[in-house]
């Protein structure tokens, strides 16, 4: 008999996970029903989520940490799947040249899948297809799964922290705009990275990130009552300093999310999200479907003209097509 | 009789426009009806979208620019707006001391009104917001409003493409990461910024990106033939240096615009967005509200024991709610 796409996945046949990836991308409609082939297999691979402001250094800490996952035995099961949302770049959809390049280190190396995504169109946006890439490299036995969100804006934060563990990278004294971004980075992270630890600066950063822990966390005990700590730890990404013991704090974070409940939490949060993604693009998309182009045209012209606003145009849409 | 605040705030009275505003934040069901009533005397404000990676100082640059405009009567109505999207905190939603801070050079002036946006649980998201708080200050008689987006992800850079004029600002000599977005953010611009023009960078970074948009351009001028050059200009907003030579090259996209047709075209993309946002949102909400809670926990139950996929979950509901 012949092998299903989903079977060929499940086997290793990287071919056939990059073509699932690629449907996915292109929110083909054949792509769902191997997902839901996949998805009995899955729930077992650890889901890591870096993220952090332009210029902190993330694309070469994952590298660095990936190398390190790869040899520990005791931790991944030795097949590390790396996934790169790279959404800035609205109108070309393509990844971005200078992630493929530093990510040309790993792509000949068979235990590591890498891939970027950047696409925008696909049905439930950027966050479902990066969700559907990660359920589809745990069924092929990649874990952990690591989550790189290149962007620094709202999105791209929302996306790292569908993960497990959230860890957010920091360079040293970055500008006044950045800084500023840090109070919200900081509500998010499971682990706090000063990456380019060589620069003089790093201590002083580090420092002054435990100072708003310290303040965070006093807020924190009173409200939810959690009992992780998060570290704040400093790496040299250029040459993997520090990896070691930001793997073990990332590990140590694994055993508390399961001791803790929180793992399943995380899980519940994540796919109750995908499925209200799934919602709202299929009841908009149906919608549409049945829309009469003509009305809403004519509609678009009184919004021109100032005559309808576009809630009353909303409303009235709402009423001539249930 | 008494006056409607929608009368209030055609009057220039803005603790009403305040007021509504922080409807529009707050998602209150009270807003749109003002909207409904305001929206008629929408449609003369120029809208500039700003952005820009974080630390390029993007509100510094605001700051010189709206006291520029202010005094220019050939092109302002002397009543400057700015709305600056900030959605970094994606947890404690408010907006950011440090922009706060940085405002307040302006806020003792009556012809500059500053709101910082960082609302997400509004009905169809920071997007339409923010759209509905330029439309209130269009129709209280701010022209220009300049909407900054402090973040430097998918979503921020959408939000300052909705503007007639986009302008993308650039700090000389920046990462790598950020050398990588600026092929994204190239592709919205319709000036190009590099602000701290003091560094000694500053001339290479506008020289690249000069090479940069050579080449975009004969790819552009096949497909669109677009006649409009993008340029490049230089600025210091520490002292405002630069800033008669940018409102000049402003005013001439405002120009261009309205002798290409381009003007009634960026209208036309912004409102068609708002009516599908309202939509979307409007469509989901609308089924949310007849949902059973109860099937609706069982089928999560089913998905979190890996018996149901997301996918067909999303199914088995369209199927049983409509």
């Amino acid at each position: 008999m012949a092998l299903t796409a989903a079977d060929r996945i499940r086997e290793g046949d990287r071919l056939a996970l990059a073509r699932l990836i690629t449907l996915i991308e292109n929110d083909d409609e054949n792509y769902q029903e191997v997902m839901d082939a996949l998805y009995p297999y899955t729930g077992n691979a650890y889901i890591i989520g870096i993220t952090g402001p332009p210029g902190s250094g993330k694309s070469t800490l994952v590298n660095c940490l990936a190398k390190d996952l790869k040899k520990n035995a005791e931790y991944s099961s030795g097949k590390i799947g790396i996934i790169a949302v790279d959404p800035t770049s609205p109108f070309s959809g393509g990844a971005l040249l200078g992630d493929r390049i530093r990510m040309h280190a790993h792509t000949s190396d068979p235990n590591i899948f890498i891939r970027s995504m950047a696409s925008r169109g696909a049905l439930g946006g950027i966050a479902l297809a990066t969700d559907n890439v990660a359920l589809a490299m745990d069924a092929a036995g990649y874990d952990p799964i690591i989550i790189e969100t290149v962007g620094a804006g709202q999105a791209e934060v929302e996306i790292a922290n569908l993960a497990h563990t959230t860890i957010v990278v920091e360079a040293p004294g970055l500008g006044d705009d950045v800084q500023a971004a840090k109070a919200g980075l900081l509500e998010i992270a499971d682990i706090l990275v000063v990456n380019k630890s060589d620069n003089q600066k790093a201590d002083n950063t580090a420092a002054s990130l435990e100072r708003m822990l310290a303040l965070g966390e006093e807020l924190k005990e009173k409200s939810f009552g959690s009992h992780w700590k998060i570290p704040v730890l400093k790496t040299s990404a250029i040459d993997c300093t520090g990896i070691t013991e930001l793997t073990e704090k990332i590990y140590s974070h694994h055993r508390y999310l399961h001791e803790s409940g929180g793992w399943d939490k995380c899980d519940l949060v994540r796919l109750s999200k995908q499925i209200n993604e799934l919602l709202r693009a299929s009841l908009f998309k149906n919608w549409q479907e049945q829309l009469d182009q003509k009305s809403f045209n004519a509609l678009m012209v009184q919004v021109m003209h100032h005559q309808v606003s576009p809630h009353q145009a909303a409303q009235i849409l709402l009423k001539h097509n249930r």
